[in-house]
């Protein structure tokens, strides 16, 4: 049981709203400032040492589309410095450094402020490792923050530098709907691996049930709890963005963003079908433990029923009362046979009628 | 287990929307463009080359009702002119490309886009296939695109022929109605087989249930879960057509909608009751197995209880002892019998009395 | 299993909308019209037969209340002539004909088209039987027609008659409530005999549960799954024409709607109250299994935990090995009882402390 | 089972609505009236005989607020009385009548029709009586009908006498609101009687669950189920109450029926936790019955694994072959009994391993 | 079981609404009422003895943000007279007082009235323990009441003794919403321990589930059900509140509304992803059970299939008969020893084959 339910919130109760404090294991070794600055003509990309944060600050006034992305969260300082400089709500710093935060959109009166969930699958230990994303969308600038550097935003960033593709030529929104469908995308292969873990599953359920297959059962079911949890106010957020009358979003973004909606939905559905497909199989599961049960029951009941009745006769005959006129009898230990096989008979007759034999 | 519950999305993470890869299993050999044309007073219908598919453009221009329908969706040029000359956005072409969409009707500035599933019951496999079926709806022009042939559009193309009929009179929004009213109507075959099967289940369930009964039980709900996966968004799809306040739907056309509508709701009843029914004889399988085990035990516990106390008292008897005065004693033996027949008989009063005989 | 789940729908897959053919089985010999026409003075019964149904056509533009009552749906040219002269939309004539219509209503430029479903309880098989009643109210017109012909509104028809009453003095509205009241009415007649025959079960639950009491349940709890799936829609198709703005009802009828509208949820209520109920039944069944499974293994196990050793003391003893010399011991018989009584005792007492006996 | 679930509606299907009939049992010997009307100044306490019921009529039209309690629902024409001059619709008397009413609030054009249902616990029958409690509330009367003579009322009655209160200076309005928060907070005390009861089958199936206690739990079970049939709908009563923008509610009564509204929604909530918690005890039972059996098959197992094979092996040395080297051997009885001890203790430590002793 | 379920309602039934009685136990020794007032520039902290109450009143009239702090409701003069001087609603009065109060916000006129449960968490009896606390806040002033002295609010006190925070230079509203914010903060780190104690409970389920595991099983889940009712009408409330168009709450606290709106959401959500935890670990528990009554039933099915055949035959050669010619076979012991062999053998291979073993 490595991890934690429920993990303590950032601040002490009552403390100030807006105290930065980073809560959550540190998961990257050193924090990291890629910048990538581009127009429909020019581009330029640098990464900016934590030392020289303040760099970032001049792109906030500039045309061109501005993505400042920062990897690791424990230098509370960047956040600090990034926040002074694009006038960010002390709530909203609060909450990039809070890593157990719901996804979430909130709307501030210069930018939007998006929280995400970007979701690891384990497969060894049947664990997903989630991780917060948040975004800072501006006028002329995306920021994000990860906690650990991935390798998600990689394929964006490939687009940027090819140069020609849509997203040069379209402003800041587009860049957030792209990063956003990224991490929708991803989600697609974790439950794709998952869909392939419960299959297998199903199969071990069909053809050797052991409790170790109960407990992948439990364990899978947890972990759709956990993603649920993660996945379900994702939505929400899709869906307010979509429906957001925001200055911050073209009309032309609105068609991707409905479609980055539609694919959380399908995420969703997936989900709720993966969890539908574990609770039968914990049924399924609990019926052939049952069967089983049955079955020994069976052989237990056959075999006593049919040798009981007959040891019981042998018995008889072992007495040592010294008036048996049995015993003396010539014929009498053919016929002893004969009894017990009739009697043995019956018995399998009898359990072939009620078909347990 | 020859299905994934879960597939791949068609691109890479990242990758560019709109970028056009055909997914899933290509279900046709040869794709083919069947194209009718129609107005009330003439008809024209041709099939057209895979390669000359440029010729279909034109259609969107002409005043008379133009449907093309394209088998097969492996050719991925094809799909790419004809969007082109049909104005697509990038969007719609990559989700009639990959098949897994979710069902949903989208508004477009000069034509709506609703995707559906079709679905086959094969009863032999107990296992529902689908297929995904797009139209496009413009102001002349209706474009559908199926994975594979089938027969269910044969129907509407017979009653174009036909010539008198409502059809010809009317516009591509009503050949639109008709497409959606023949997948829905395909679903009560469906329906109607796995009702049937579900029947059958029922009555193996009453006279004698097997473990496989259960295996077909699970069957059959995770069935249930995949189609009403299916389903349920598409009583949303339909419910939006029907309120929708567009240009492209003539207001007869409305009374059709809603009727298409209410099968719809239908069918999701049906699947709900079917789901609740199977859900049924998953309860009613495992009290049968209760009520086995308990008569199987009932047996064993009567023969036991019986046999073990009389066993019992002939061990007594079958001792070495050398002062034992009742071995001597000339009546002990026909006494030993009667006792042993007043406790047998006790016992089987006392189970009498119990009704477990 | 005499019926079958889900039925087939009328047309072919693809056929034209407004086909008419009958679906359902012939439900009465012969099909019937019976038209009253009346207003507050006078009143005129007549019974038109089939072949001259055109009769019926002129009473459209009359001003008193006409109430037309087709029995019997098999005659499909009484329903085309019918629909013809009224203005009836193809899709509604097609309606009436599809027996298997879920309760809905429609509203269409001069009149409402209403669907219900009748019901009707068979106590000694536990089964429900449904019929299809649909209602056209026209300005000045009621047009009612079931699948057989039924007493649920001979009621109405002797409120008619008898001549005072508020149902003379008021328009066609008024009538279609009181047709639609006399069908909820019966609805609680039928919940009355399922209560009683639950009633009952509970009964036999409490005092001697059998597999069969476990059929009996099934059987309720398939009912309750096809009843339900009847009603709920009627609480809608009650509740839109309570809300309904439509110049077909007046005023006054509005708070009789809503009367019948409050009988209707009071039938949900009652059969969601059922439906728990025989929900529960089915737990303590389960619970009351568990019980005797209990039971009957305390008696194995006490049979066999007190002799099973007994019979192996006796066992050395009759041993035969020469140099045993308990077996020579003159008092050995005396404390091989002893022996065995203690043994039992303890036992006995061990087992009154587990509060086993 | 001395209740019966469902009752028969007060009138014959198809009749009139308003036909006069009183349904449901007598529930008292004698009706009984009694009229207080008050001001800010002055009170006058009369009771009324059913004959002179037309006494009550006059009251109408007084400024003053007037409140008529009609004791017993048995004698019809008190309540034809009552409707005719106070203006009544007939469904109103109708629903006044059948005593099976679900809560609901109705607005007439002059007056409000509150129907609400009153309860009792039986708490050695555990078992929950209802009664139902009608009001009307008119500009200035209030006429209350009770199907008997209870005590809840007679704290309102006691605050109106006692004269300086708040409802003597408020109007009819204020009286309802008084009469409705005596039936709410009559509730609790039932909920805190059912809450004591349960508390004490927690104890019971913590110590000694019996299958008396099942039966308990299952009898809970049924009464919160019709309990919640009763509560629920008194929820949106009160929520529409609250809401109605009524002439006949002064806005200072307003803050009175939020605080109604609020009681009932904690009843409600009430209801709901009571039920998890007997779902939750219904769980607890059943583990502790397989908890129990798993236990008594422990020792049935343990015994008859440790004594059979040494049954056996005793067995063994009872047979009658003359040619058995270890009968003649000396040491033979000492070394079995060392088998046998060595036997026996080797499946003492395999079931400590096994954690089964 | 040392808590009611349900406690008793303030008052008698039908007593005058705003009647004042405390309800619920005394929780703390002494009454204690603080001060605090401050502006931007000014602070001042008294206490003020409970004879001399009335000193808060003119403390209404100040422009300086007044917080008056009362711990202990066992005083009621105390509320009465702070009822008098701020103009407090009867029902308001009598609400802070019956401390069973569901979560609620109410407007009056120129105050908001807030209700909130505060929780303790008892790990060492699994006990959840709850507590009323009630804000009211108005245009200069808060005035919180608390069952007893807690130090969930010293935070706060802290922050405004410090000076420079935001908290001096914001109104009441902000100040009522640190207090929110301080008790929502509680409740997570009461989850965390919650949290911790069924992570142990997973272990030990997992290691070794005995049937106290169930009774703590069952513990959690009642606790669950009882923190629910807390927990989710505060959602309402929170939700409410942020969007309440309320003169008293400023624009720029609404951001801060916000977030703790969130943060509720939060814990309603932990809430149910550990209800769902719970529930699946009564799953599991009862499957494991399961599970280990299967192995007991193959223990003893296999040593009773075994060896009760052989006791038989042991049985046969015990028996006294004189004629039977294999006594006096020579080889008779030894091809009886190799049978016995044999058949075990056998029956061992049997087992092997069925997995049992």
């Amino acid at each position: 049981m490595p991890r934690k339910l429920i993990r303590k919130p950032a601040k002490k109760i009552g403390a100030s709203p807006g105290t930065l404090v980073h809560t959550g294991a540190k998961k990257t070794e050193q924090a990291r400032i890629r910048v990538i600055d581009y127009s429909a003509e020019k581009l330029s990309e640098v990464e900016i040492p934590i030392a020289e944060v303040g760099k970032c600050c001049p792109l906030r006034q500039t045309d061109s589309v501005s993505w400042v992305n920062v990897d690791g969260l424990h230098e509370v300082n960047v956040i600090e410095t990034l926040g002074g400089c694009y006038g960010l709500h002390p709530l909203v710093m609060e909450d990039i450094l809070s890593t157990e935060q719901r996804p979430k959109v909130e709307a501030y009166e210069d930018y939007l402020f998006i929280v995400m969930r970007m979701l690891h699958f384990d497969a060894d230990k049947n664990e997903i490792k989630s991780e917060q994303v948040s975004l800072i969308l501006g006028p002329t600038y995306v920021i994000s923050f990860q906690e650990r550097e991935g390798d998600v935003f990689d394929g964006v960033r490939e687009r940027i530098r090819s140069g020609r593709k849509r997203i040069r030529a379209s402003g800041p929104d587009y860049l957030a709907y792209a990063l956003l469908d990224a991490v929708v995308d991803s989600y697609f292969h974790i439950l794709e691996k998952i869909g392939d873990q419960v299959e297998l599953l199903e199969n071990e359920l069909v053809t050797d049930p052991t409790p170790a297959t109960l407990q992948k059962i439990h364990e899978f079911k947890r972990e759709m709890i956990l993603l649920r949890k993660s996945i379900w106010p994702l939505r929400e957020v899709l869906s307010s963005l979509h429906r957001e009358e925001s200055a911050l979003i073209r009309e032309a973004t609105g068609v991707f963003l409905r479609d980055v909606y539609d694919h959380t939905i399908q995420v969703v559905d997936t989900v709720e079908t993966l969890r539908d497909i574990i609770g039968g199989q914990l049924d399924l599961y609990l019926s052939s433990i049952s069967n089983r049960m049955n079955e020994v029951m069976k052989v237990l009941t056959i075999m006593a029923t049919i040798f009981i009745p007959l040891t019981f006769v042998a018995g008889i005959y072992g007495m040592n009362f010294e008036f048996m006129p049995e015993l003396k009898w010539k014929w009498s230990y053919p016929v002893f046979w004969l009894v017990i096989c009739l009697m043995g008979g019956a018995m399998v007759v009898f359990f072939k009628k009620k078909k347990w034999l």
